[in-house]
């Protein structure tokens, strides 16, 4: 039987969602131990984002199949139980078979939160980049506007590999100024590693004046790594929720 | 020279505001040992509100004396660059040799947080108390309402002392439902050791059933600590700010 569930975490204590060799300190390997636990064969846990080391999620999605049906509550239920303090299941419920978390998604929104006033938040300072200095948003507004769109996005990604293709759509960035913070919300098809985060830290630096909106055709041309902005801290970024088809993830 | 800071701070890791022996970890011990530094004399940080172990603050004020004038600004510098991540100065001015954060304070604001939603909160998990049930709304409010007003605050305290009042103003407890948590905002012109969160713990017991709100004039009359409810605890309390007489906190 397959299940799908929605969960929000704080990605600070973890070295990502998923699991790589023998750590534990992932949140994929959280869930599937508890998962194998309940079932009697080795569980696999598929999120649509592959969070990385200290990004957190607001609602992240995820599939398995269970050998053993279970009902959906308990299911919710046990991993609740069991989570640690910083992993929350939101939802759970089972799926048509062939539903992948990851495969059936069409976009993914992420929020990146930069702190610019001076005086940091101790509240919010888990889930902050603090810069503690005043960005210029207009500037970051025309810059957004060229990222936008279809485009071959190598330039701001961490290690591509030439066998794929780096072309990803970026719906939406929003940019917006509240409370000594500025958020910047991306809505795309499909993100490269550390895009959304060497995104944010390109147009922070124009923000900040070191550079200039009209430089993004070039950076974008180039695709080359090195000529776009540094990659902002993990800990500012958050994955906020998944797309799907609409009735796509409902059980046929 | 008189100082006055506001400052802000995550409690979660201290065992409260004031310095208890030899222990570092309090807050007032962290301005403390910063501003010793800065000083030639021993320095002593008089907090608006002492408050406890695990119990944050959003605005909290605090006095001191420096022998050697410095800038305020710099004082301000000088600390946000020396206190640990989870406390922050928001402000800092010269003040009046004869003002005394606790002592001219003519009223506090603190606020309690409850999640009643059963899905945890993972962001705001070390400032809320999760209870993961409802509250009835409408006779926490009709209890708050007796609650509120001149008492002697007895039976809602840890530990009074004989010699001491206990007799308190509270002047408004506002309960709020919003996003699955429910906010309990105190105002008075000051509280017993406990008393906000002994006066949560009854009104949760209340808004579970546990008790009526119609029980509220026995227990204050009763004057014993045994009548009221649980003390909640310490992580869902928060100082939200202290009152002073128009004008007072001005350098004369």
């Amino acid at each position: 039987m397959r299940y799908m569930i929605h969960l929000s975490y704080d990605g600070s204590r973890y070295s990502g969602w998923q699991r790589q060799g023998n750590s534990d300190k992932t949140i994929a390997g959280k869930l599937e131990s508890i998962l194998n636990r309940l079932d009697e064969g080795i569980v696999t846990v598929h999120g649509a984002g592959r969070t990385d080391a200290g990004v957190h999620a607001l609602d992240q999605t995820a599939t398995f199949d269970l050998a053993k049906p279970i009902d959906p509550a308990d299911v919710m239920a046990v991993l609740n139980e069991h989570l640690p303090e910083d992993i929350a299941v939101i939802s759970c419920q089972t799926s048509d078979s062939r539903f992948h978390a990851r495969l059936n998604a069409v976009g993914k929104i992420y929020r990146y939160t930069v702190r610019t006033d001076p005086v940091k938040d101790v509240f919010q300072r888990r889930y902050q980049w603090y810069l503690g200095r005043p960005l210029e948003l207009a500037a970051m507004k025309q810059a957004a506007a060229m990222l936008t769109g279809t485009h071959d996005f190598t330039s701001f990604a961490t290690s591509t590999s030439s066998k794929h293709s780096a072309v990803r759509t970026v719906r939406r960035i929003d940019i917006l100024e509240r409370d000594g913070t500025v958020t910047l919300e991306y809505e795309g098809n499909g993100f490269l590693y550390n895009m959304v985060r060497i995104m944010t830290g390109t147009l922070c630096e124009i923000g900040l004046g070191q550079r200039s909106a009209g430089e993004i055709p070039g950076i974008i041309s180039a695709r080359d790594r090195a000529r776009a902005g540094m990659t902002a801290p993990a800990q500012g970024l958050t994955l906020v929720s998944v797309l799907y088809p609409e009735g796509s993830t409902d059980r046929k």
